[in-house]
């Protein structure tokens, strides 16, 4: 085989494991992006992507680049220059928003939080009253500490000053709930490598009614092409306008990964996401190790462990990664070092995921002298 | 199958046929962005795109996004306003490279050729002269016409201004030369769909030092998070510092497709498209056919053949699909209704692919009483 790739359980902050299936519509043969099979799937894909998001938005569509290519689209067409942007900022991706706004000239209030901490509902909401705001923005499931975070007051602070409300769904979509209509979120963005268990490369996205009137209003031009709005609208709308190639065999793995959602069910999704998420809390303790993030903001799909002081992490991972076949993340930013980060998500939202990385970790706790009781910790998993 | 998609034959403007065993790496079982298997993969897929290239950029690397794509990179990159660019416009790629100037804020300098007509130097040479250029940038091979541009003289004339060049190289790469080093093109991108042969959704892309300077110098940052040239060094370059997830499963394909293309050598390559064109071209006269782009000026891997005054093209663009199992492409811009455009391109530049081609287009130019002899045009493409 020409490619020289072991095989892993990815256990990490994604991607996830793509079940057979499909990988197996990735691999069939291609049809052009304008022949009328791709355009009935493009159809099929953007009506499912509206159960998944809960909504009605005739802007629905995957974007074709990876989940952040979803946060470009929604800022380079939501804001312009002087655009007063209240930005919750409580890890890696939160920060992103911020860069980007001030790149296209936005003025940034950031409402910040350590991180593994939640946001402050009560400061976001003071910061939205606190000046005349154009949008809204914040993470719903931060992949970099596991924190989920409640829209449903701060996008009611925000329509109650008139602004529109942008949510980062990267994580939850697909592992947890998400009702944009329901919530009055305006802009929402995900990717398809979390709990869609689609390898990464697409960005489901939905923009409301109101999101699109106001691009429609922008008195200036959107500074990207590829991501403008407009433009895609006449490919993904009705006219099929020629915009760019699809990436054709993406939209195949998304189609089939959709299904495979849908076929399941929306709540048995989420609850099969919660069950192996406490499975695995329970199984910590007997490794002597704990959730960074407190149970109640914790996000399932995607575990924060604190790591014990002095720990090197890094090697650890690796053994994991070469005798036990798994990955799992480190921290990021202010987190590098001292957590690692545990993803069951979509198809790896598995019992048997949860007793595998127990004991994989519990070897390596073990191996550096740590006290961790391994079949104690399955066992309690298996509870 | 969950994937109710027809088999065709893939000789429009691309996506081009891809090969059994690229499809196979596409569906290969993955790894995260950052396991050392992957990293190894991401180190080769630079190195052969260099080869492709012929370029020794550090900066050469699949963008994460379709080949348009890699013109936004390009141009978010290097366009800050007020930015006097040159843009040889003949044909709609062109066109999209002005749009998107002029949404950044840069002063387009257009010069114009009529679809079908192949750019005017003296007027590029001109133009780039007429004022402080920035930026000169135009399209290698046009997909919309079919005209192939020989960069050398405008690349010349650019560098002596002190100006960058820009080249889309979306159609040539990997079926006629591409030397970026040896022509002075600071910036150029591609395609995995046309002649490489892999799906659409990566843009092989390559900066020039000189590129990578005039970005560092800027006095904005780039309008963009997700095509910022800086922080995609940061992960493709030696840190490996996470950035975005990349596109695991398309990464797969392309070295796949890469070290197909290099197995088979660039030149043989090269003349495997040309022949094939040639062989196409002898098949059209039989069938009263000519080619829209004067001999000189074709490029081999997308022909653009005009048609009879008044014929359906439509209607017969469905019926070589519907029955001969071929997709063709029809015309863009101003030459929508009156050209299809026959592309052969990589997996599909083959004897067979012009044999059926010419077979479909001749029954259905019959059918609609045009006099059109097949047994003659297939004759023809094989001597």
């Amino acid at each position: 085989m020409v490619l020289d790739v072991p095989e892993l359980l990815l256990l990490g902050p994604g991607p996830s494991p793509v079940p057979d299936r499909t990988l197996a519509a990735l691999g069939t043969p291609l049809v052009g992006h304008l022949d009328p099979a791709f355009l009935e799937l493009m159809d099929e894909v953007q009506t499912n992507l509206r159960s998944l998001f809960c909504t009605e938005n005739t802007f629905t569509l995957p974007v074709s680049g990876t989940g952040s290519s979803g946060m470009d689209l929604c800022l380079v067409n939501l804001v312009e220059p002087g655009d007063r942007v209240v930005i919750g900022t409580h890890g890696v991706f939160g920060g992103r928003m911020k860069d980007l706004v001030q790149r296209l000239g936005g003025e940034v209030v950031e409402v910040s939080a350590e991180f593994g901490q939640s946001l402050d509902v009560e400061a976001m909401v003071g910061a939205i009253q606190g000046g005349p705001t154009s949008l809204v923005a914040f993470v719903h499931a931060e992949t970099s500490t596991g924190v989920l975070t409640d829209p449903v007051p701060i996008a009611k602070a925000a329509a109650d000053a008139g602004a529109l409300v942008m949510l980062d769904c990267v994580t939850s979509l697909g592992g947890a709930p998400v009702e944009l209509d329901r919530w009055g979120i305006d802009a929402a963005f995900s990717g398809t490598q979390k709990c869609l268990s689609v390898p990464p490369g697409l960005a489901p996205l939905s923009l409301s009614a109101r999101a699109i009137e106001r691009i429609s209003n922008r008195t200036s031009r959107p500074p990207s092409w590829y991501l403008d709005v407009g433009l895609l609208n006449g490919y993904w709308g009705g006219d099929r306008v020629y915009h760019h190639t699809a990436p054709v065999s993406m939209i195949y793995a998304l189609a089939s990964g959709l299904q495979r959602v849908l076929e399941e069910g929306l709540e048995l999704r989420f609850a099969r996401h919660r069950e192996v998420a406490a499975a695995l809390y329970r199984g910590l303790e007997p490794l002597g190790l704990e959730c960074l993030v407190p149970a109640a903001e914790r996000t399932p799909m995607l575990t924060t462990v604190v790591l014990p002081e002095g720990f090197d992490e890094v090697t650890a991972r690796r053994t994991i990664r070469d005798q036990h076949r798994i990955e799992i993340g480190g921290g990021l930013g202010s987190l590098k070092g001292r957590v690692w980060r545990i993803g069951l998500m979509g198809h790896g939202a598995q019992m048997t995921s949860v007793t595998r990385v127990l004991t994989a970790m519990g070897d390596v706790l073990r191996e550096a002298g740590h006290p961790a009781d391994v079949p104690a910790a399955t066992a309690a998993a298996r509870t």
